[in-house]
């Protein structure tokens, strides 16, 4: 058995980041890397978390007119080049398949990237007449970009698992709803389920998904100052309907092109919970996500040991009939103060602590993971009581996140202001911006920070342009980006 | 728009039994054929019935210690060679990836086709005490199996969705409990879920999954006569413990060697349900897992139209409100018989037909898919009878499978016996068996009929060999097999 030493978290998340990350990551048992650069093996606490986030969103898109559906892992070669003639820049950053078996294919087949090119065509011979449309499909699913970066779980990995939805639409309008729905959706998620308040806004021209009219994204400030990209959802226009011949008869009989649209959102959420609310202790996690909510920590003597546990277990037994994630844990051969540090480690949220004490007064010793606060509570109507600290542990991180968020977004005017105050801050820079690449790259090339969004449709907060002066056409938040 | 002939089957169960299941197949929805040979596209109404097996088998899996993760989807080719130290036959039928970008790979990966020999060592690295066992995880995930065979959805394909459990526990004992726990829980499924009565035993030595001590297996009809492995659970005693070092120190602090298990289902189990159920009008499905159990045609004139909509809409909310999957198709551009062929089509189990008769009487006239047996029942309480008539559709169709099984297990006692009863019948032959490959073997050369199972530790029904005439080790059941 490993020492006690070994089991801990030995780097400090303010001072060394990544090296904190990876450990919270390995120590609380979340992910190990592979054998292979890019690649992580996700262990049961990891896949945990991504099937919470699953069953919410699962049911919102169902709820929604989504269906699941499962299209090959595999994109021949020429599907992927028919996306050439509607975007530029296409680079195949991606993993080929060129033999079976023994034998060397006659077309290379791309593993997956992101599968428009495979499910457009399919939606096309699906769409005849317009009570086809709305058509809205989506998949779990892993994908594969071979982009050559340092591994980080759930932040950079060459395979990553995520979900993608791709529908099919009569017009504009209602194209440009569902694009705002699941945007709306992904912000929910990251609102009421994982205690992260994101920014929402829209990718500038240059950085959109290939093809797209129009990215709207969800961006979550780390408590690096750097900035994540939460979800995206992309109102495609015409262009891939076109490309593809997405057509339909209308009431009239006549036909028209439809409006597509696709979003995603991957297991970067999961790096984004981690980092976080998770401290030097090890791993913090939302009750909302968290596989155990509750564990109970007995206490005793062996003279004492038959009642606690007896009360511990009544304890148990009565939150997990009322949906509680509960655990008892009763082993023997670890002492409390082992089980107070290994369960701080894996991040459960609310510790119970019950002792001869706790018996006596028929009270539970509640401790709350994010900050230690400490209550004592009546045994009588637990569960509710218990309800109400997991609410308030949420709330706690909630409100850290979300001040973090609102402190970091602050305001410049000009090139050595935008470039000073990302420098010293990190967070996000909010400015006037003319709307040209040439002024990001600008801000880009001597700090690395980019433009991570910008609003809808408000007017610039500034007149001119932070970088160049000129006349500004929208507001730019520059934030550096993971 | 097609024309109806165009969407009915055209294909006889019967006589074309190939053609009318790719008919069945595509024309209820369930897939497609993708753009490279060997694969396909699962729409969402054949998504559906695999996410129904997931909710089924998963809950039962969590229930009883099993936790999902996730794995890469490639394995470096040193990892699948390891298995060539324990496992004679080792053959790379898989896809290989050789390319990531514009860069060749300095080792080549394997896409999974299934994946002990990445989980394994992780299994290995987890495991320290007596105290990690049993360890036990699933996935589900799809794999790729480099095969040159005709395409059948479901049947075969290179690409298919499955769910892979891998566990190691202290001794023989517990590892062998394992299996027979998950073989039982696959039987559950299909019994009691799919409405497929399996047969159940093991693979003849020569047969067993490379590496296995011992492997399991249920083995469903089709109504073809061919035999189908519906699932399988091997007992690998500790030859991958062996192979990849799972040791653990017991109780004493000595070092052991974990036995491990391993066991799968994949969509196959569509292809069963579909071919089993299905016939001339199109896909039949157990009301268990249909996306939809009941379909409401309302039948009006247009002075009838209101009162029977609204009649028609009270019931399908009563039925929404008790959990029954209802839809109600108030289609006005299609009239009732190009429903009820559509949903027939489909395989909704159950139809509620109401027009003004069924309003004045307070009745709904109810038709079972399988047969066309109609019944009138009262309004009142109609949830509750809704419920009788799903279990009397699961009954009928259950009782039909397992009548069929059972009129197509036959016995032989000669070689002669055996081929010429497969030949004439098809289905199970049961014989005594002496053990050795070479008595299958004839069989095989002969008739294409292999020895799919033979039972766990009875008897042998004969005392001597149906092909070779020595003395009987077992019982063996040949069949021709999918
Ligand atoms: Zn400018
Ligand atoms: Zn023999």
């Amino acid at each position: 058995m490993s020492n006690e030493q070994d089991l801990g978290i030995t780097a400090s998340k303010e001072h060394e980041t990544g090296d904190w990350y990876a450990q919270v990551v390995q120590k609380a048992e979340l992910a190990d890397y592979a054998p292979m650069g890019g690649f992580i093996v996700t262990r049961p606490r990891g896949y945990a978390l991504w099937e919470a986030i699953q069953d919410h969103l699962d049911g919102w898109f169902k709820d929604s007119g989504v269906q699941n559906a499962y299209f090959p892992m595999f994109i021949p070669e020429s599907y992927l080049q028919a996306e050439k003639d509607i975007v530029e820049g296409f680079d195949p950053e991606v993993a080929w398949v060129t033999h079976g078996g023994y034998d060397e294919l006659d077309e290379r087949l791309a593993v997956r990237p992101t599968s428009e090119s495979i499910i457009t065509p399919y939606i096309s011979q699906w769409v005849r007449s317009h009570r086809d449309l709305p058509l809205r499909v989506n998949q779990w699913c892993s994908v594969v970009r071979w982009e050559a970066t340092e591994t980080k779980p759930f932040f950079r990995t060459k395979e990553f698992l995520w979900q993608e939805g791709h529908t099919a639409h009569h017009d504009r309008s209602d194209a440009w709803d569902e694009t705002m729905l699941r945007l709306d959706q992904y912000e929910r998620l990251y609102t009421d389920v994982l205690a992260l308040p994101p920014l929402r806004g829209q990718k500038p021209e240059h950085d959109k998904f290939p093809g797209a009219d129009t990215t709207t994204t969800l961006e979550v400030l780390m408590p690096d100052g750097k900035s994540v990209q939460a979800a995206t959802s992309h109102y495609l226009g015409t262009s891939f309907a076109e490309a593809f011949d997405i057509t339909y008869l209308d009431e009239n009989e006549d036909e028209r092109t439809a409006h597509t649209t696709s979003w995603g959102l991957s297991w970067r959420a999961l790096g984004a919970i981690i980092m976080t609310h998770s401290d030097d202790q090890g791993l913090v996690l939302p009750p909302t996500i968290a596989p155990k909510q509750v564990v109970i920590v007995p206490i005793w003597q062996q003279d004492t040991r038959e009642e606690v546990l007896g009360y511990a277990e009544q304890i148990r037994s009565e939150l997990a009939a009322a949906g509680i994630r509960v655990h008892l844990d009763d082993r023997d051969e670890r002492n409390p103060g082992f089980k107070f540090n290994e369960w701080e480690l894996k991040g459960v949220p609310v510790r119970f602590e019950i002792g001869p004490n706790e018996v006596e007064d028929e009270q539970v010793s509640v401790v709350h993971r994010p900050d230690g606060e400490t209550a004592a509570e009546p045994r009588e109507n637990v569960a509710e009581t218990t309800r109400e600290h997991l609410d308030t542990v949420y709330a706690k991180l909630y409100a850290a996140a979300e001040q973090h968020r609102d402190e970091n977004v602050r305001e410049a005017e000009s090139r050595e202001e935008i470039l000073g105050t990302i420098g010293q801050h990190g967070g996000y820079v909010k400015t006037g911006w003319c709307g040209t690449e040439e002024c990001e790259d600008e801000i880009k090339d001597q700090i690395a920070a980019e433009i991570v969004l910008v609003p809808g449709d408000e007017e610039p907060i500034h007149d001119s342009c932070g970088v160049c002066g000129e006349s500004a056409e929208t507001t730019a938040y520059f934030a550096k980006s993971y």
